[in-house]
């Protein structure tokens, strides 16, 4: 089963083909587990074990798996597969590939680090399949808003049952598993087959307190305390493709500083929308979303960019940071994450998730305009 | 918290550094996350953001990490954190890393991908650290064997209660998650805080029938039907560290047939387990044990090699598979998986944890030897 269908993967396959020419090659060699998901919806297990998909410039693909993928493999749409006995094998499995493909000027779209030294001169190395991948197609973003619905749906229970979880002595850990809980029954309950082998799947954070400060913690046993933040963020896939949806709750009435920096949150989330234009480079959104903290006297509270892109991966390229200058385009999808993180004091992030449009950025995750920051506040 | 404690990570420096001057490296940039965890202790969420370990010819190490890591990094024994604000930046984090070194000849363990082509010809790769992890310290086998003991529990559980879960219709995510959760519960009351930031780690497959003729698929809402064959495999962490455990369960009286693949998996088990002695080639063990299976007659049913390293990862080198002519050497530790897959009609697959000593294996998953195939019998 397959996340997306036929017609999809053979619509993929052609647009590669037709840039494979006049790049001069003879075909493309994918070894991302990503972009063979993307051009074949073959969903399988990454391991030590490479598994490729071979791209020739005319024809049809081929999948090269490991022996214990052979009926897997023969589950997709594609006919030709072709397998190896074991990693490491007599012979590398790349350099198995690599014959296997016959090409004389072969692309590559990234190589193992074993490999890099042997095979590196020999292959073109391309990041032509990750490009493609910016741009999502109308499908992949029908599957892409359906999970930011389960990431909200997550952040709506937690809205409705934190404070009664926390209020009986429930940890952070007991409030993400109880909303990951729910969201997951409610997932699988309704799963359309067409989803997939890995149709659906969640994950969360919650970080309370001076844990809020923590950019990058783990939820931990530890209990909310009335006056503190709590940071609840939610990862949500559906077929493959991801979505965020995040806030930060208040466990009582809120103080005028908590005020002030929700407030700048929500500002740097809609300056971040605002600057959300096609042809606008991804780092200027970024510098544009943090100029909203740096105004509000929060500059120093700043510890990561406002966000990366996503799709099949829950992070991946463009990046809305420094240093990345690649222009948006309509179908890229970004987190728009507001964070602001006092060490030893509290912490604040909301996330979002934006579509790139001909005109307003598209904002499927839902939860921070129907839950303004009054409606985000825990009564312990 | 840390899974092992400061004195063996400090070994580990000392021991890369003894290594430095003789390869006429002024340092090593580890940029795996197994082998930061190896030598430092941090344990991390791996990202799109490199993070590094410097250890340099001489003196103290540094890590390298991205700015949300910070804190993180901070609670460890390293006093040296050097941090960047965001990835991809305006300069790469990588090459700000190599900067920050201001090593001359600077040694690496692995490149991502994207940075092989840049900074390739300036940095040695070496595979120092990886080949000291093929090696496992008295502490590291330790958490080898605790995890083992729980990869056990979960078949015990099992076999236990597998019969009355099939009889009241429970299918093959049922029982993987009953078993589990048992095994959890008893991994999280039982965790000692020394097991570091993500103490224990659980993850299992159960299929039957048909299904379990793919050594690569994923469990599944069947329900087991008398008759058939039930393999279950288990792996489980302490620490980091991971074991595994796994046998084939029969559902009912086992016929003639499967009696005669119990006992040739069993045959292969053994045969893996005596020529597993220091000194003999990895590939070795792999053509003995296999060589068992096809002594069997069921040459056709094999579909992978007998198995793999594992310790910080799951899956690590060194492989008893073709192609690797590494010598045994005490301290190694290989899962055993003889399997036999008879696709359309079922299949069969056991797993043991072996440890290389100066003499016999040492065998810390227990379940195959406690529980015979006449206890492997799931009456419904």
């Amino acid at each position: 089963m397959m996340p997306l269908g036929e017609a999809f993967y053979r619509r993929k396959v052609a647009q590669i083909q037709a840039a494979l020419e006049p790049a001069g090659l003879d075909g493309l060699l994918l070894l991302d587990p990503h972009n063979v998901i993307y051009a074949s919806g073959f969903v399988h297990s990454p391991s030590e074990r490479p598994l490729g998909l071979y791209v020739p410039a005319r024809g049809e693909p081929a999948l090269f798996v490991p022996l214990l993928e052979a009926e897997n493999a023969a589950a997709t749409w594609i006919t030709d597969i072709r397998t190896y006995f074991e990693y490491p094998g007599d012979e590398h499995p790349l350099q198995w590939m690599v014959r296997e493909t016959g090409a004389a000027r072969l692309g590559v779209d990234c190589l193992p680090c074993e490999c890099a030294r042997t095979f590196g001169a020999l292959l073109v190395q391309t990041a032509l399949v990750e490009r493609m991948r910016w741009i999502k197609e109308p499908e992949e973003l029908a599957l892409i808003e359906r999970a930011a619905t389960y990431a909200d749906y997550c952040l709506e229970y937690l809205a409705a049952h934190g404070a009664e979880i926390v209020r009986a002595g429930g940890s952070e850990l007991d409030l993400l598993g109880a909303c990951l809980a729910a969201t997951r029954a409610k997932m699988e309950a309704e799963a359309d087959p067409a989803w997939g082998a890995r149709g659906v799947h969640i994950v969360g954070t919650v970080h309370s307190g001076p844990r809020a400060a923590l950019p990058h913690g783990e939820p931990s046993r530890r209990i909310p305390q009335p006056g503190e933040t709590l940071i609840a963020g939610i990862g949500a896939a559906v077929g493959g493709y991801h979505a965020e949806s995040g806030a930060t709750f208040i466990l009582g009435e809120p103080t005028p500083d908590q005020w002030h920096c929700l407030e700048a949150a929500a500002n740097c989330d809609a300056a971040a929308r605002a600057a959300l234009r096609s042809g606008t480079p991804c780092a200027e959104v970024n510098r544009a979303a943090l100029d909203a903290l740096r105004a509000a006297g929060l500059g120093d509270a700043i510890r990561h960019r406002i966000g990366h892109g996503m799709g099949l991966q829950g992070h991946e390229a463009p990046w809305l940071a420094p240093g990345d200058l690649t222009p948006l385009a309509p179908g890229m999808v970004f987190s728009c994450e507001p964070g602001i993180y006092r060490p030893g004091l509290d912490g604040y992030r909301t996330i979002n998730t934006l579509i790139v449009t001909e005109g307003e950025a598209r904002v499927p995750s839902r939860f921070l305009d129907t839950h303004p920051p009054a409606q985000r506040i825990l009564a312990l």
